[in-house]
């Protein structure tokens, strides 16, 4: 038997390989289908994020410094926690990398994870230095606590619910495809002096993100408990996918709702792209996207940067965005594929 | 400033970044240093190891097949967990492969985890699945419990003091040395047949190592609690030389007490290798390490497959390795060094 793994995608492959995988041991909570694992102990709640990054795949050193490849590696992770509605505590580091690396490389990576654990209050307590033949790996794990009654799976959605996200969509991924063009352009040049002008905001959603913390506090401090909620790291479409199908809805969302910001729009134009497309399944903006009760309306519209962008219905109804024409268009399940460079997909 | 990872080697280096790095948090009790981070939550102690294993560093496909390599790369996570005197619960499996793999292979390794996870209670929690450009690349992270008075950390041995280790030492090296040679002496051909008659035990060893989790439960039956605790992963010297210098004391180990199988010894001489080399500075052997007082001398003699190879001295006396001839050699410092194979260190 050979069967190829893109046939069954990213979201095939995980379902094969772990579902006959129970969970025996009491502490174990919730496993595999969330953002983040949860452990569960007499007085506290747990929680397990971990992310693997090979550089070609996740990241490119042309045009990534290092120390912003190192903030960007734990920030992904901290969103994780933060889409659990948890607060991140601790990370393991590890990394594999090749003769061409020299201590300082290192240290500026370290440096960009330590700013990150400083931002968030995040202790780096272990991981593994090693070393690789081919390109750099970096893998780490993060673990937060919540209390029980305060953590927010992807199963909660009901129908009426709202649907908000936070912050804007699809500008970490323009800020990608520019400088995908810039590296083109200056390939050979040896003192590349690309123009970003004006692009900055776009260029820092790509290599800089935030994690969402203030989100959660924004919404610990109205009182407002999310039915669902994740990070928006594959793109909107998908995560919206996922949330209906773990909570057994579905969801209608509004293209004229989307929040997108000027540069996004703009370059989305130089590019002869839909913006829509792009902030549907762009991914890595990082930004939360959650559902509440109707009966939090008043108090949701309050919150700043929270912008609503649909709603939840019954499951049969299906997942659709309308557009501003008012057809309504199904969403396409997103995931990475190892036959398509996943920054590609529309 | 440029500097070469080779001039501060693995531990130099990670001294180098984490030397700054103080721990915030409440419920971050232990960080870097020993085989696993500690947590303390109001009711339970938690462990966090990790691991990177990338291909052609950690491991070899050619002779590594996918099922067995997935369990080794469960268990020296759960030796780490145990090297702290805990029980293994949960862990996390990213893995990110090329286009060369199939289904079949990832269900392989999977399978390999599984088996590991089944025979050692442990639940898979979590993860991360993704592409590689290059060569294969596998982490994990395994979370294990302890009541806050069990752990054992590498910082407590104490003057007088016996060292005592599980099992025999070398053994994985020569298997790996065996293994290394069959693939030369096959180079090209189509279907190799390499002879292991009479070889089975070490290439066992190096394939599918185990994870002592009968000496750590003999340990607590026999009511001994170890004053420090570390597994053999980098080899004996190396981890001698860790506990001694974080418990700020020495040790004399003896030759002749070193416990090793006669496969290995029959191997060595058919390599013209010595021995005791091997067994000092092999590494992947998981066995556990560790020291008990003076005291629980009658308890530990009656512990199967433990090993009494020498004593704790004041630091000045220095890390000695008596031979046979009496002679005391000081043991020398064994770790990753990107400019070496470090299967290959002597």
């Amino acid at each position: 038997m050979s069967t190829e793994i893109a046939s069954l995608g990213e979201f095939g492959l995980i379902d094969r390989l772990t579902k006959d995988i129970k969970l025996q041991n009491q502490s174990s909570k919730y496993g595999i289908g969330d953002d983040a694992a949860v452990l569960s102990y007499p007085d506290k709640e747990v929680l397990v994020a971990t992310d693997i990054l090979m550089e070609g795949v996740h990241f490119d050193l042309v045009y990534t410094p290092l120390m912003h490849l190192g903030y960007k590696s734990a920030i992904v992770n901290f969103s994780d926690i933060y889409a659990m509605n948890g607060k991140p505590k601790q990370i393991t580091v590890s990394i594999a990398l090749g003769k061409r690396f020299q201590v300082e490389d290192i240290e500026a990576f370290y440096e960009g994870v330590k700013i990150a654990c400083k931002e968030h209050q995040v202790d780096i307590i272990g991981g593994d230095t090693t070393s690789s033949f081919t390109g750099l790996a970096i893998s780490i794990t993060c673990i937060g606590e919540a209390k029980k009654e305060d953590i927010v799976y992807r199963t909660g959605a009901k129908n009426t619910d709202l649907i908000c996200v936070s912050g804007n969509l699809g500008a970490a991924y323009m800020g990608l495809q520019l400088l995908e063009r810039e590296k083109e352009v200056f390939k050979g040049s040896k003192n590349p002096q690309p123009d970003f002008a004006g692009k900055e905001y776009i260029l820092e959603r790509q290599l800089r993100p935030r994690a969402r913390k203030d989100i959660i506090e924004a919404l610990e401090k109205a009182k407002i408990k999310p039915t669902s909620m994740m990070d928006v790291s594959d793109g909107l479409s998908s995560e919206l996918m996922h949330i209906c199908t773990q909570s057994n809805v579905g969801c209608r969302v509004f293209e004229e709702n989307l929040p997108i910001d000027y540069q996004t729009a703009l370059m989305a134009e130089e590019f002869n792209m839909n913006v829509t497309t792009c902030a549907m399944n762009g991914g890595e903006d990082y930004e939360l996207l959650f559902t509440v009760p109707i009966s939090d309306h008043e108090k949701i519209i309050q919150i700043e940067d929270i912008r609503l962008i649909g709603h939840i219905t019954e499951a049969k109804l299906n997942t659709i965005l309308v557009t501003r024409d008012n057809q309504e268009m199904e969403l396409k399940a997103q995931g990475w594929n190892p036959l398509k460079n996943n920054k590609d997909t529309e």
